[in-house]
């Protein structure tokens, strides 16, 4: 580390934790004294091009460890993907002038893939620069979809929401299926890794308990199947409840329900693939449908949120610190399962270049050997990170959270021309 | 009562806490040693029809007790409408037939408006026949359009659900909207009246809060007037969280998302108007949006049901059966609100042919002058309804709701031809 400041950015899509993991590095960089600042960047790694960098030094202790039980991003994140190196060097450059102009040695990024490569880009240019940044990455993604740690946290918390409400719904559904409706279809997240959806799964106990089908992206599509499996289930239980993930596909790759926009890293912007899913049904097998799509609420959902997931994710930003100050670089803290039950886990190691733009999907022996389900080995995989509620504290009803102050350190540099 | 059990049966739309309605008749029952047996019917009237009559008798005292914070209809709801007395009595006389079989001299009915009605007409063709029966309305529904009833339970935690989960989608799309998302519309239940998406307003403590739009089905829809606070709302705060009403309506009363189907009461089932609204947005303003559409989730959301919720819908099923040990009939238990500040309400009641077919909407004074917010006095209203937490036991992760045994009473009857 050349400089004593440390600068911390959130990236990608929020979680109900990534705040928890803020609160790590924050309330850890404040019981070392020998480190200095920690800038956050205003909307993720724009705020370090713009040079608006949120001084936590003033936000009081109360409003750091509130973050802890804050979901949502509450610096701000953003969809904005640094260019290669070879593209745009001028946006490498400026972020390392900026760290520069506010002496700050250590870069911590809470984010997915794309986040970690950038980090990992950083990390390299800094070397050859006179002024070498520590990168260390932070995991966080919903999806799950990080390799080499067990699970990111984001995901338990998730997870523990879909299977909440689709037990919830089920209930609902078998309420009314005689005379009502017959076949419920929730949509859950999950672009090309169907973790979210298969932690759903959690939810049946026993059989006949919903979901009674779930429809991964890992596994082609295959309607006649799909059919087959919602008649059967309605003849036996009277009613079906269905996960989907959003990244459903057809074997052509053809989502189910493709809007054909795209998000600011060029992938598909998905949506809708519950009503498309339900109106497929009724006019296959005559089905009376109610449909759900969750979308943000569900990884918003602090109120419901794994108390082991935001323990994980507390710790990975406690320990993103404690790697800098050991002085690794270009790595990430990540979670390594010792054991199943009781849960046992500690924090490994892995290195951002082997993190970067990788996708981890669900592994085909925990999916059914029909597609529609997950095995003992999924369910096992998937029960320790529910774990444990977390409630946040209410307040006239409602969860309280945290309002930062957010106040900006005085800028030192040109304007950056985006 | 001329027979001493009690048939009680759940109808329509479940809630988080119509099963707490449950319970309070089955404990209330259970401590009057004067009461016979309380039958269920199996998925409503439709069991009493049927001769499907759960003897709750059978259950366990602890799985009973589990039904106060058990989700939707234990013992099966149904959507099925008697018809007119003159276009179907031989409905009633079965459903006087079944409750002479059993000895059953009390009629308690869980239901919102249909349902109170056709409590009122049993009541009223009972008094002809050899076999008065007691009838007893047990108010529910999530869209709190029962009139007399300052409240009804169901709403209070569905108020809950959409004001919680506002509040952090909210917070998600405020990190987001620098470089994505500025847009987000959650579709929330109410199909003629907008108290559902008018509590979530409740969520708005500080100028810029979500959410920032409302639209009820008690204001028509004017999409320049919308357009023009969601552009100026977007222009303020860098975003907009929007709460619409699946009643939303355009001035000639066309649903801004009608499917075109109707349910078994003849009201057109309704869903989609979120998707509708974002599309309308991106081509009119060209902001990229989410949206979410909870359905089941919000009614069945048991999780973080309201306390006072769950404490009004099993005193309204305590107090219906006491009513009847009272010597009361045709009459519903109803909320009597005494004061805001410290919240106070009691016990009232009200006449079933008072209560039936009788919707309450929002009052004007409670939406804001402009059409798209909720005054003080609605909040004012709404706050106390959704104080205190009632979490449910949890186990390895999930929350544990009652599985009831229903075994059915043996038939006495020559079968029904439906």
């Amino acid at each position: 580390m050349s400089g004593k400041n440390i600068f911390y950015a959130q990236s990608g899509g929020v979680t109900a934790v990534i705040n928890a993991s803020a609160c790590g590095v924050i309330e850890t960089a404040r019981s070392h004294l020998e480190l200095g600042k920690v800038y956050a960047g205003r909307n993720g790694i724009i705020g370090a091009l713009r040079e608006e960098l949120i001084d936590t030094s003033l936000e009081s202790d109360a409003n750091i460890a509130a973050l802890r039980h804050t979901p949502a991003g509450a610096f701000g994140s953003c969809r904005y993907k640094l260019k290669g190196l070879d593209e745009n060097r001028a946006e490498y450059e400026r972020l390392l002038d900026v760290f520069k102009a506010h002496d700050i040695g250590t870069f911590l990024y809470n984010g997915g893939g794309d986040s970690q490569d950038t980090a990992h880009k950083v990390s390299q240019i800094s070397q050859e620069s006179d002024t070498p940044i520590t990168c260390i990455g932070i995991p966080k993604t919903v999806d799950n979809d990080l390799p080499i740690t067990d699970n990111c946290p984001g995901f338990g918390s998730v997870a523990k929401y879909v299977a909440v409400s689709i037990r919830e719904a089920g209930l609902d559904v078998a309420s009314m299926c005689e005379s009502s409706t017959k076949v419920f279809v929730l949509e859950v997240m999950g672009r090309h890794a169907g973790w979210i959806a298969g932690a759903a799964g959690l939810a049946a106990e026993q059989e006949g308990d919903a979901p009674h089908v779930i429809v991964f992206p890992e596994i082609t599509f295959d309607k006649a199947a799909f059919m087959a499996k919602v008649k059967d289930c309605v003849d036996k239980f009277g009613y079906c409840a269905i996960v989907v993930s959003e990244g459903a596909h057809y074997e052509d790759g053809t989502f189910l329900a493709d809007q054909g926009t795209m998000d600011a890293f060029g992938h598909a912007q998905l949506g809708g693939v519950a009503p498309a899913l339900a109106n497929m049904v009724k006019e296959e097998l005559g089905y009376k449908y109610h449909w759900a799509v969750s979308d943000y609420l569900q990884r918003s959902a602090r109120h419901i949120a794994s108390a082991t997931d935001v323990e994980q994710a507390y710790a990975m930003g406690k320990a993103a610190v404690e790697f800098a100050l050991a002085g690794k670089n270009a790595v990430m803290p990540t979670v390594v399962r010792e054991s199943n039950s009781p849960y046992k886990w500690h924090i490994g190691e892995a290195n951002l270049g082997d993190v970067a733009n990788v996708e981890k999907k669900m592994p085909r022996d925990f999916i059914t050997e029909d597609g529609f389900g997950i095995t003992e080995k999924a369910y096992e995989y998937f029960a320790p990170l529910i774990q444990g509620e977390d409630y946040p504290p209410f307040k006239d009803g409602l969860p309280q959270y945290a309002r930062l102050e957010k106040h900006l350190a005085e800028k030192k540099l040109p304007t950056w021309n985006e």
